[in-house]
């Protein structure tokens, strides 16, 4: 753990779902007397969050939960984003960090700016914001789920805005280090591209062969099936939002993946085999070259990649 | 085991891999005292089948493999197919049974109808061909990978032809059901357009979008990226027949991909975010509703399938 977390003595989380919940469980566990404020708009959802452990205690204004946390996590639906932004910023210390849980990130870079624009009244300034995306998830949402464990041996995205300090940073990567984690730091554009290529793409793809394929078949469907298709059971509401937030980066990856395949149906059509067993080839091969990074236990579920 | 099975002293097995080879141990587990015979291009390969005890013994032309065979199991590639049938046909018994095991159905239909439009000298017709898809396959090909457990639990598709008998289709399902699988019988056209649709689709896809994604992207892919896209590792050789095979299914499947996608693409790019929800409500409802079929147990592999 890095010396700087010592200074840390409160964290407000802002959503108290899986995400943070999970955060708040595993930063209890790595910084003994933590205290932990959340803030959301379910009371139900916040006792029960305060019950499992995930906080220290249920803020009764938003006020209240950030006003002196050191460490301030928002983990709210994307529509929710800039919204909370706006209520929280009067209430952050100057020298808080700000952290989001988002899928996306350009678009937390984006409203961040828009709202720490300029210097708070208490000199918070966008200097302080470090965007963050664990790559972690579960099949069921909620703090009913959320468990200490959840950021073991997973990745974390850092995108720091380009005012962001290096020293926040740090404190961002000491953060989620502390909690299990491996983070790598890269920019806004580069983490949408990277993942509406590796993650939104493909959730796009098996969502739409899921909608077009013959219902009556599928009973058929064996191992391939299965693999193939697992991702399309994924959230609605959440990657509605993931393919609306970070749709230049998917439509792009999109038509990349088009002209693949019209090369195949042109060779298929014709019946071009010397071609498309080359593209076979190409496919196969990069295929068999990946290995899933290290330092990552596979998952049965990622809707947050 | 069926009674009719007792009469069954000789296989014949005619191209001796995994399939062809699995077979055989299987068999002969099944039914002591079974005599198997194989014969293929490569005299080494024939060795060895012997050796791990897929074949009794190794038959010097392919006249000696078949003539006295109570059932014959083809399983060559592809385009080897209608060439093999051919050279059989005056060696084969009346009342052999006669299979092959590859993973599109009319193109055997279609050979076996074109070589056995007569009967044959010995009085061989269709009506003892039973066409036959095992839905088993390995990562790694060849008979040194063959298993005598292969197909246990696993399915196994016959597509009798029209002029099949029943008694011979019966005895096809009773060999299969001898080494442990489950048998289903269709139509070899519905049997094209069901595998088209819940696995050669998918392999198209994977392969396609193997080729699209920007390489630089894919260290970062994560459980998501590594179940949606491991069919893309598939043989290619095997891959090309089948796609080259089954093309007019595969690109009517295609078409309802594409039409699918296109309603994604049309909602994303417009901002559409009801209709976006609608949709992937619609594709997660459905795979979550999909369950893997009983009996069959998951492997890492359906390259066959």
């Amino acid at each position: 753990m890095g010396a700087d977390l010592l200074a840390i003595r409160r964290l407000a989380i802002i959503g108290c779902g899986l995400i943070g919940g999970s955060f708040g469980m595993a930063l209890r566990d790595a910084l003994p007397g933590l205290v932990v404020a959340g803030y959301g708009r379910s009371q139900t959802n916040l006792l029960e969050a305060q019950r499992r452990g995930a906080l220290t205690e249920v803020a009764p204004t938003l006020a209240d939960a950030v006003s002196d946390a050191d460490v301030v996590l928002v983990s709210v639906p994307v529509g929710a984003l800039t919204n909370t932004l706006h209520a929280i910023a009067p209430h952050l210390k100057a020298d808080a960090i700000l952290m989001d849980a988002g899928s996306t990130k350009q678009d937390m870079v984006d409203a961040a700016k828009a709202v720490f624009n300029q210097p708070t009244a208490n000199g918070f300034t966008l200097s302080q914001v470090v965007p963050a995306h664990p790559i972690a998830g579960k099949e069921k949402a909620g703090v009913a789920h959320a468990e200490a464990t959840l950021y073991q041996d997973r990745l974390v995205i850092l995108t720091p805005t380009t005012d962001t300090t290096p020293a926040a940073t740090a404190t961002a990567q000491a953060l989620w280090q502390a909690v299990g984690a491996s983070v790598q730091v890269m920019n806004a554009a580069r983490h949408d591209h990277v993942f509406g290529a590796v993650s939104h793409l493909p959730h796009l793809l098996a969502f739409a062969y899921m909608n077009g394929v013959d219902p009556t078949t599928i009973a058929m469907g064996g191992t391939g099936f299965q693999d193939f298709t697992r991702i399309a059971g994924s959230d609605p509401a959440v990657w509605r939002d993931i393919l609306h937030t970070n749709r230049d980066a998917v439509l792009a990856q999109l038509t990349q993946f088009e002209d693949a395949l019209a090369a195949f149906k042109a060779c298929i059509a014709s019946g071009d085999n010397d071609t498309l067993t080359h593209l076979i080839s190409e496919a196969s091969a990069q295929r068999k070259a990946w290995q899933l990074p290290t330092g990552r236990t596979p998952s049965n579920d990622d809707d947050a990649a």
